[in-house]
């Protein structure tokens, strides 16, 4: 039986929905101080007794009765009779009320003499200066600062009576296999309790994760009503889509009322909210950025409207390097990298979908699309959430284009030096124009050794500017076939290609050329793929006889190899951007030993 | 033997020096994904292997080859001969290259039959997409974030190399009982290992905490030796100043090479650094504030050179409430309230002093001055850095004034709708100012209920605004006197005072005309105390024969009482901003039922 959701309800109004049917809870833990530390306080604290408990001396010298003390002067010097040996910190005693400095006292005939009079309560702590007994520490809902217990210890609280949220976390799926264990094709590590897990107890709620409960309606069923008995919100992780192994709504929905079944949220669109014993039960999509979503913008927002702490990154607007395109009706959360380039922020979008989680883990912040907006223009400006502090950007550094190996050793020699480089996908073009428009430090481009390419691919576009140009690579390509080639014979081939501007693009067209073959005629001319690794599989698969790509990818699919050229892969920089800090740092690290020695060692 | 610092060393000559003789550790440690988050990576991690590790489908539906679907249209619809049924997320068997969605199918002669042709890798994919096997993950030095666990996890990566410093921590003072023991006057309970640890830890350090040792050169240089030989950083609390009892500087002195001892910095000036068998020692004041800001200012430095993570709010430009005085050549760190009043973000300092905790409890953020800064005007823009997520200005309000219990009671009401009341101390002539200058939400004020006072101290300065007036607290006061108090004799009586403004003071001064006696004559008129609590202490402790304080005060120290009238204690706003979200919210909560129900309860 094919199922549908209902309908898909726009997410301000599921978040609505949600804290209607869900009204903060009052349940609250006691936990000591030291595992207090953001957690959430409970009710009012108040200070124990005072401190400090008495008067208390704020410098080494003689406890006085200030009226002693009157008419002190250097002409009048007088003794202390009536006095006390203090030090710093000791109680004063009852019948004195002021401190003389040693250092303004000399001893004659066995007393301490001075010249100048002490007023009343000189060089006193009083009693309760820094908190009486009795008197508020903390209000209540305030999140405990590491430095508040220090606080909290002196005026003797030792305990803490902390909100508590206990959030039962289920992970559903026959493909699913625990962390530690290597899938097998078709597997999926179970990684969702996990995230939520970090996620949440962040937020200062208390996590416990089930275990993996096969695609079986009973047992989901029998691993619910144990979750929802022990927990205050109960998580279903995957299964909550409509597809015939989705069992998540049919299993809710005999036990309880289903409050929403689908959002107008990408990624995160099938989630579910239902109510059973009266408690919040969530399903969550299994693809892993759409759990993200849904952890953060749906269960977070539970959590945050139940009195805990929001973990949420700062907000910074910015402008978008490039167009993107949005659906209408839909809520679109699309992770960007961030960064500084001539002083404009810019944030340049990463690929989106539920399954892309390297997406995210390159990103440094996410930007919200609302339901209302139908894409944005290059140039717009966005307020982006950052996944990162804030202090950060200034030490990122963004590369555009080509994602080449090396660049990894460039990231981690501009890591020791404490920036971050961030790798943004774009096709050579993309790169060049990415440059031209400032809103990256630096492209990261691959042209074919050959003819005018780098005329026309780079300097057209970016003429009078100086360049600093770093190679990172250089790639011989060649035609891979699945039986040694024939000149004479191609114009029976069945080929694979790829898009055009690409380097295996350019060298099979100019080869062409040579052979007198037109392209138009050529079988497969028109079939592109994306990677130059899958015209390796067609070739080997059988789907094409012949196409162009690396060398060593031939060598390793064991196909023959026709060299045609090389490719090289460059780092381009604006040389009139060297004056920022982070631009000089690239500089740096691109032109120094060790990285320079690293991409020796590639061409080894 | 009088010690004294050898000299002051400026804070950024000091963190230089410090930088100097301890380069960054290489130390790492491999903790398990759940315990990684917050850690920084000490290498770069890679994929264990690609995912998907194979070409999978995307729909349910059928694999094909999408070359036997080519010519397929409405009008020459085409059987699916050789095809296998597949699921989403099923790996596509190596003979076919595309998916046809079983939506777009229907059967026939006991085959699926197409009307549109497939694409090749339609609705596949491919291996490798997120990531493939060995691809780079996360760089060396990023700060693992609770959602990069999940794609770890899906990379295989189960255990995560990570930076480690371990820091000991000693406390020293034979002053210091262990949290959880109440103390007894001129004890102190040992906290600065607890806020240490907390602090530290939260920036990825791993925190030891050694037992209470008494101020004994011998025990604690046996202390030392042993954290030394167990750590990378020791932290001696306490001990690190210049008194007949502070040890530090001449155990480690002896043990091996003090690199600087005492900074110009407020609070915090008696640190000191040595360095003991090649390891850093950091002697930190036992004053708490200025224990904090030697961790922030001072370990915290160490621990970012050596590659942790910050934990650092952030900076906000704010405007100063009022005038700040500070010392030429120090830097001061000073805890501050910001709230955002009328638009404006101002920042209201609390009171400094290594002592008063409280001060830091109560601020939401700092305000350094640098060295070069001898003081800051009223209005002047500042750089604060803020102790809260900055989300929470918008819901702060500031009441400035005096500090009644009633507002306690006001903040637990706007805690409950999400609101935070910080309450900054200031005299009612003080609060009444702040009110005009709009730097505060609220103003708690004090107001004898005598002649044209209300007159003279709010509406001189108030003239035409429309204030909503919640009285918080009434209180009745009087002559505190240790004998019953003979009118006649009253010009023989020693006298302790308040401060010029205080309701007490004017009291005092209208009974005094009205007996005809002359307040210059009167011994003891010129003594002012700062509270009304010293007052009753003065009287009670025979400093004095009379004052005025409250009754309940004159009661509590069994004194004589002879009532003169009655202050009111008064919550001010401008009703003009009632407009203003967080305005509106004090308005109601001011004068929600709760709340008058808390005042009416006072009064009882």
């Amino acid at each position: 039986m094919p199922r549908r959701y209902l309908n898909l309800t726009p997410l301000p109004d599921a978040l609505a929905a949600m804290r209607r049917a869900f009204p903060p809870l009052d349940h609250t833990e006691t936990v000591p101080l030291r595992l207090a530390v953001g957690r959430v306080t409970a009710e009012p604290l108040y200070a124990e007794y005072s401190v400090p408990q008495a008067d208390i001396a704020t410098f080494d010298g003689y406890a006085v009765k200030s009226a002693d003390t009157l008419g002190a002067q250097d002409q009048r010097p007088l003794p202390l009779g009536d006095c006390a040996r203090i030090n710093t910190g000791e109680i004063l005693p009852p019948s004195f009320d002021a401190v003389v400095m040693v250092e303004d006292t000399w001893d004659e005939d066995g007393m301490p003499w001075i010249r100048k009079s002490a007023a009343p309560w000189q060089h006193v702590r009083h009693a309760g200066e820094d908190i009486r007994a009795g008197e508020l520490v903390l209000p209540k809902g305030h999140q405990v600062r590491p430095f508040d217990t220090g606080a909290l210890a002196t005026y003797g609280i030792t305990r803490v009576k902390v909100r508590s949220v206990r959030v039962g976390i289920i992970p559903t799926g026959s493909d699913l296999v625990p962390l530690g264990v290597v899938p097998a094709p078709g597997q999926t590590v179970e990684t969702n309790t996990l995230m939520a897990e970090a996620y949440l107890t962040r937020m200062g709620a208390t996590c416990r994760r089930y275990g993996i409960v096969p695609d079986d309606p009973d047992l989901i069923q029998r691993a619910l009503e144990e979750a929802v008995a022990e927990n205050d919100l109960v998580i279903l992780s995957a299964g909550s889509s409509a597809g015939s192994r989705d069992y998540s709504s049919d299993v809710v929905g005999a036990l309880g009322e289903i409050i929403f079944h689908g959002i107008a949220v990408r990624p995160g669109k099938p989630v579910l909210l239902a109510r059973v014993e009266g408690k919040p039960v969530l399903g969550m999509p299994g693809y892993p950025v759409a759990a993200q979503t849904v952890l953060r913008e749906v269960a977070g927002d539970l959590l945050r409207w139940w009195g805990l702490s929001p973990v949420r990154g700062e907000e910074l607007d910015v402008r978008l390097s490039r167009k993107l395109a949005s659906d209408l009706g839909f809520d679109e959360f699309i992770p960007v990298s961030v960064g500084r380039v001539d002083g404009t922020c810019w944030a340049t979008p990463h690929p989106r979908g539920g399954g892309i989680q390297m997406a995210v883990v390159r990103a440094n912040g996410y930007l919200h699309v609302p339901a209302g907006r139908e894409g944005i223009g290059a140039g717009e400006e966005v307020r982006v959430r950052l996944t990162v502090p804030p202090e950060r950007i200034a030490r990122t550094l963004i590369c555009t284009g080509v994602r080449y190996p090396a660049l990894n050793e460039l990231g981690n020699c501009l890591s020791d030096a404490g920036y971050l480089l961030h790798c943004c996908n774009a096709s050579t073009m993309g790169a060049v124009l990415a440059l031209r428009a400032k809103t990256c430090h630096a492209a990261s481009v691959c042209i074919p050794e050959i003819g005018a390419a780098w005329n026309d691919l780079v300097l057209r576009y970016l003429p009078g500017v100086d360049l600093l140009r770093v190679q990172v690579a250089r790639t011989e390509l060649g035609i891979a076939s699945s039986d040694a080639l024939d000149a004479s014979a191609v114009a029976s081939l069945r080929f694979v290609n790829r898009p055009k501007g690409s380097a295996a693009r350019v060298f099979l067209d100019a080869w062409l050329e040579e052979q007198g073959i037109d392209a138009d005629r050529l079988a497969g001319y028109e079939h592109e793929v994306r990677t130059p690794g899958a015209v390796a599989a067609a070739v080997s698969n059988g789907f094409a006889d012949a196409g162009v790509c690396p060398a060593a990818m031939a060598r390793e699919a064991e196909l023959w190899f026709t060299p045609l050229g090389y490719e090289t892969c460059d780092l381009l920089i604006r040389e009139e951007l060297a004056g920022d800090e982070a631009v000089a740092r690239l500089i740096q690290a691109a032109r120094s030993p060790e990285f320079q020695e690293h991409l020796q060692s590639l061409k080894r």
